[in-house]
């Protein structure tokens, strides 16, 4: 699982940083690739990148400025002939469905696969028993939403040996405790799956937010997780200006990821006031308050382990 | 009046050539520049070039198709933060209105200068006196127009010596005579302005072609150009599969120009199956049929200079 930034931009491309798109890449987990918001151009900084389009399988817009979104008709068409034959899916909030259906009709563009669009409410967006995504609405003026990515819990590898000390023989038995299955013997006596398995191995919990306020659900939605990403459109002491645009300063961010007990921060939607130089001061700033802080940059790949017993 | 190719490419971007837009550069005559087609990263090329978005005042669409129109809101959302001010004229056909108000309403842009968009039928779009600008239908499955820009010829120079030979002293006839006025003089003779202008300064004629099969209308807007873009989107030979994809091959686009009596040709909307080498070789296979043929690439200008006597 690696989190690929494709644009890290705030409002407006600028020749540093294009609008905002992230790539999870979920290739080990799924084969697949989730694309998260898809401003103008994304998929041009993909042909850059070694990611193939027909690989992306699910796309979610955080809110429907232009600067998330105008890459979405560009993007869906090109994949057509780009080999990409599998669904996709695209949540987002409602209007996007207008949007994708009327741009695409309008320029005759027929897709050459299916095509699903969910426009999302608050709460579990997406569940298949190996990733879970719920949405929580933040605070932009409209709606914004933040995406929190649970990778479910896999069982602790099977303790073969202790199966064999306890005098089971290998077979049909081990497959059921190793799925944590209950079993009952001849003699009547049940084994606990738990007293045979090691630890289990927690999943990641990536969190991928929308333009928003300092806000509570921008906590909730970063409690725990190993990765959060945030954006940081104005500096630390900004907070007025962040208030009055509906957007967050770098202290703000650091705030998000302290409360929430998350492991690590990302900054993104970086406004093109700030050049390579004053960048780093952002990152510096904000590092002062939440010490594991990056800087996303664009196609910049940030690798998210599993998480250490 | 220069032509400035922002987007060379066909169908999807590529790294070598963006999908389709090109700048007329109108600068001194108007101190405006009109675009033509607007393909997804027409403003991040922009941002590679010394053109200023607020001196964009009209914008045409030749047709419909993703590659020629999804760049559209973005640039339009862009150029409010980029000091546009000034109205900018949206020309297209049918739809690009519903396409544009869907595009800018959806996604909460709102523009701080006035547009005006216009759905074009075939006949005169555009006349101010000093440009006219004409549509006419191509032929590409979904309504594809032509652009044929016109400027009007300008008043020979004065020639005052003539006039002074003729013991007419400088004064308000003078000017009368440049404007192209008969002139009555106190004995009731006439002066005819023709005797004492120059030769008129023909005007300028570009013809700016959506995608197209080869057709009549295009030869009829090629008529006496000083420049024709036209699409090569096949090689010499391809002309069936042309026929069937409703595009044209080089050596279509050098009858056109050659049939319609035009000065000089350029070849744009290359497929990327044509890499540089490629490409060169369709270029000289156009010149094979029309020797005054050049090869669009993405930011190649084009001077279009006045025509000579
Ligand atoms: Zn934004
Ligand atoms: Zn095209």
């Amino acid at each position: 699982m690696e989190l690929l930034f494709l644009g890290t931009g705030a409002g407006i491309p600028a020749k540093l940083r294009n609008v905002t798109s992230m790539a999870l890449k979920l290739l080990e987990e799924r084969g697949s690739v989730w694309l998260f918001d898809c401003g103008e151009a994304t998929q041009h900084q993909i042909l850059h990148t070694s990611l193939k389009p027909r690989r992306i399988e699910k796309i979610f817009i955080t809110h429907l400025h232009g600067d998330h979104i105008y890459g979405l008709p560009g993007l869906l068409s090109s994949r057509s002939f780009q080999g990409g034959e599998s669904e996709v899916e695209v949540f987002g909030p409602k209007g996007i469905g207008l949007y994708l259906k009327t741009s695409l009709s309008i320029s005759g563009s027929y897709l050459k696969y299916p095509i699903k669009i969910t426009e999302v409410e608050e709460g579990i967006v997406f569940d298949d028993g190996q990733f879970r995504v719920e949405a929580l609405l933040l605070d932009h003026g409209i709606p914004s939403y933040g995406y929190r990515i649970t990778e479910a819990d896999r069982p602790g590898t099977l303790l073969a040996g202790k199966l064999e000390e306890a005098g089971i023989p290998p077979g049909p038995i081990y497959k059921k405790i190793k799925s944590g299955e209950k079993v009952t013997l001849a003699d009547g006596s049940v084994l606990d799956p738990a007293a045979f398995l090691g630890p289990r191995q927690k999943g990641r919990i990536v969190s991928i937010l929308g333009d928003t306020r300092y806000c509570e659900n921008a906590i909730e939605l970063a409690r725990d997780a190993d990765l959060v990403v945030h954006e940081a459109t104005f500096a630390a002491g900004e907070e007025e200006m962040a208030h009055e645009y509906f957007h967050s300063t770098t202290s703000q961010a650091a705030d998000v990821a302290i409360n929430g007990g998350a492991k690590r921060l990302c900054l993104t939607h970086i406004s093109s006031r700030y050049d390579r130089l004053a960048s780093k001061a952002l990152l510096e700033e904000a590092r002062r308050f939440f010490a594991n802080t990056e800087l996303a940059e664009d196609f910049k790949e940030i690798a998210i382990p599993m998480p250490q017993p």
